[in-house]
């Protein structure tokens, strides 16, 4: 077993000040006092986080790696996070930038349950990237939601998300619109991703309620719904496939790819949805190059899970992002369909045909 | 019913640019794409959010206040996250600064089951300020942590809650650490505040298992748990009081009296834990001042939440800290009562006698 597991902050501080704010964070994510006030020598050996080193990134930044005690994650995803960045996340001259996930974490969490292999089986695609679009705007009924679904799955779309700011409010609710949407695709390829939304038992609630009506793959935001929350939906339910959505993300504060190209899929999101650059998010092509690597790249045997650029995506970028993005990779466009209004099954058809034929350089 | 209500955003931008980057984001925090794709007048007029002014601060930000609408919440406590910050998160040039809570939200959240005065009513306070301290390091076993909980007691604390590390580790499992310290005050006023962890299942299960044991007060991190996990927690347990702690609140990019102060108590949190200026953290005093005002202070019908200044607070900063908040506060010395090591009776008696005799200016 991993005693200990390696934590790199980017700290903001002085050449000067740097070991005392480096040591100071070691305790804040251990045990949180004074060091002389702990009488347990084994705590001062096994439990107290040290500073493994300090690199001058220039800039007036270092880069700070900790190893903290396994021993502390006691095996809950919430606690994962709290001992990386709970109370530091309180201290804005530092930004959690990278974690060395301890192989018995990897084993005990269990990372994507399908992953890239799993979501293209379902919708029979070998040899190019996946397509995907969403529902919206919210306000509309369940049977319109329906019906514009109909239209993005005449084009050919291989995925359909709710957007992520369809909850259960009182214009669609989940089971009105999930029913409505698996009943008017019943018998095609293109798979409906309903959002998940509320407490654990309401999404359980809601994941029983689309087995039923024949959906496997949905969509949830980890950091709304809470690391364990997807945790046991995950364990709960090993024959749906979970798409993470990265809302209250807080980008600046905790980097792009360990959040959500490392510790969703850690948490088991077979798909992680990630504003790309270029569109209406900041990320550089740098970080969601990254990103995209740390979610599909080798990481403890752990399933790969599929990228999924989104935030702003246009159809004439498509194989400008494939390009970049690689053959593993799921496209996500909805506003820019959208706008094609009657037009929207040949929009849709135009993005998919487009990534079905696109030669990758 | 309030169909809209007024969220204010700090956003960095020029004088040219703001009434376009407050458009954006008024549209992203509803329904995320093009106005133009949009069929439906209803949606246009009663779900886009608009944009109900801005102001100039100076310094290069504006205050921009958007009016969404009440229907897109849909009464749940993640949701309502979701539309306040969801991707607007993702942006590193805007704060969430304050809501204008709708009052039918405040009713149907609820917000603190007992307040100030259930947590002065469980220890027979009244005239003072409250006493708190922690249990900690983690990594000792549950009889360790038992036996200080007692000299804590001694000292005559009102409040002993677990240090917010201690999840459900194997050096001091949950049931063993609850039975240990419950055992160990048994009959005494000081109560003993363990801290929840895991999914809602695992919350719910150490919760009945605490209630079993007689306590009646716990300690919750919202956003490491999620805001629907809490809230389903409070409503399922309704004689349980909850201290809120503020890990993984990444204090940069919402503002701390909204997140800790108000919405904390808006999702039922009793007693709000946050670190106080001059300690280890960065909050100014305004900012301090603010959160505890705005957690006690008047707030459409709801009960007072009880401030618990901490993080770094040592005890002769007391008279100061007491000034500065008043009486209904509740102080939480944790570090630096443990470091006085074999002293520790003596000094928390030091504390909570100091806090007793305090004479407010």
């Amino acid at each position: 077993m991993s005693d200990r597991f390696l934590v790199t902050y980017h700290v903001r501080a002085g050449a000067d000040t740097i070991a005392a704010r480096a040591q100071a964070i070691a305790v804040e994510q251990s045990v949180e006092m004074p060091l002389d006030a702990i009488e347990a020598p084994e705590i001062l050996r096994d439990i107290v986080g040290h500073v493994a080193d300090i690199a001058d990134l220039g800039g007036g930044v270092f880069a700070v790696r900790i190893a903290l005690a396994t021993a502390t994650i006691g095996g809950d995803a919430a606690q994962l996070l709290n001992m990386l960045f709970g109370n530091t996340s309180l201290h804005d001259d530092v930004v959690l930038a990278d974690v060395e996930i301890p192989p018995e974490l990897a084993a005990s969490f269990g990372g994507p349950r399908h992953g890239i292999t799993g979501l293209r089986r379902r919708v029979a695609a070998d040899g190019r990237a996946l397509t995907c679009s969403a529902l919206k705007p919210q306000g509309l009924p369940a049977e319109r939601l329906a019906a514009l679904a109909v239209r993005f799955a005449d084009g050919g779309v291989d995925f359909i998300k709710d957007d992520h700011g369809l909850a259960n409010q009182a214009y669609s609710p989940f089971a009105a619109r999930v029913r409505a949407c698996a009943t008017a695709l019943r018998g095609r390829k293109t798979r409906y991703v309903p959002s998940l939304s509320g407490s654990l038992d309401a999404m359980r609630a809601q994941l029983l309620l689309a087995r039923e009506e024949g959906i496997d793959t949905v969509l949830v935001a980890p950091l709304l719904a809470g690391f364990s929350t997807v945790q046991a939906l995950v364990a709960g339910f090993p024959d749906t496939a979970f798409l993470a959505h990265p809302s209250l993300g807080g980008a600046s504060r905790v980097a792009p790819e360990l959040l959500i190209g490392k510790l969703f899929r850690l948490l088991g999101a077979d798909a992680v949805i990630f504003p790309t650059h270029g569109g209406r998010f900041g990320y550089t092509p740098e970080t969601c190059r990254r990103l995209a690597e740390t979610a599909r790249g080798d990481l403890l045997g752990l399933r790969p899970a599929l990228p999924v650029p989104a935030g702003g995506m246009v159809l004439s970028r498509v194989p400008e992002i494939l390009d970049f993005y690689g053959l593993d990779t799921m496209l996500l466009i909805g506003g820019s369909l959208l706008a094609a209004r009657e037009r929207l099954t040949a929009e849709t058809a135009a993005f998919t045909s487009r990534v079905a034929a696109h030669r990758y350089r």
